[in-house]
């Protein structure tokens, strides 16, 4: 019988070396009151997360609330990385935001998207899990 | 040239199909004044979203405050499909938390869960977009 636990708890540098290694996840963020959340494309640069946006909610919610947590996940069939952490936005501008153009930031939609935030993250924990789907072999027929 | 806009606008009937035909999204809830974000397992079942959690943060966060975001996504190559809903959580209780046994609602990891939550949207928005990632193709040798 295996009693280990299918939880794996990851180092902070495992969890920066994945957050590294992709440039997909999803902000949450508050808007007058509310939570909200959105997909964005992202770039891990010295300790922060960068993202390019333009004019919107997302804009409007994190300079109202810098108080934002975000997530990237990834799996296969027998296991799922997740890193979550929380966080305070801030708008970058001048030098630093003409910075963010020598990033590999990668937006996957070309809009126009004129602001740059910085993400500082506070906490974060990055865990892998063994995975238990045996439906995915199960036949149907 | 092409002007077509990369982002279209799903129904809410091709929103829910891809609900439908997921299991694996991102909730962001409320939890004394900040944003937390988690991964989850979920099934749709009949205009609200079904996860089953244990006691913790999550649990704390939706007693406490109803309001939450959900978001799933999906993409490959040349497109990127992502739903987002904002709703309510609500613990089900009695003959409806036991409902919940007959639902296709399958956690991907096999620790104890007893408490069934449902989110019923109050707003969704799904969208699809086309993708350029020219990276994807780059040769580095």
């Amino acid at each position: 019988m295996n009693t280990e636990s299918p939880m794996h708890q990851m180092t902070d540098e495992e969890a920066w070396a994945f957050l590294g290694s992709h440039e997909f996840g999803r902000l949450a963020f508050h808007l007058a009151g509310e939570v909200h959340i959105t997909p964005i494309n992202y770039c891990a640069d010295r300790g922060r997360l960068i993202f390019r946006t333009a004019e919107g909610n997302k804009l409007l919610g994190v300079t109202m609330n810098q108080d934002v947590a975000f997530e990237v996940d990834e799996f296969t069939e027998t296991e799922a990385t997740s890193v979550v952490l929380r966080g305070f936005a801030q708008t970058l501008e001048g030098d630093e935001a003409d910075f963010a153009d020598e990033l590999p930031l990668r937006p996957w939609v070309p809009t126009e998207k004129h602001v740059v935030i910085a993400v500082t993250p506070s906490e974060m924990s990055g865990r892998r899990f063994d995975l238990q789907r045996p439906w995915l072999h199960q036949r149907t027929d």
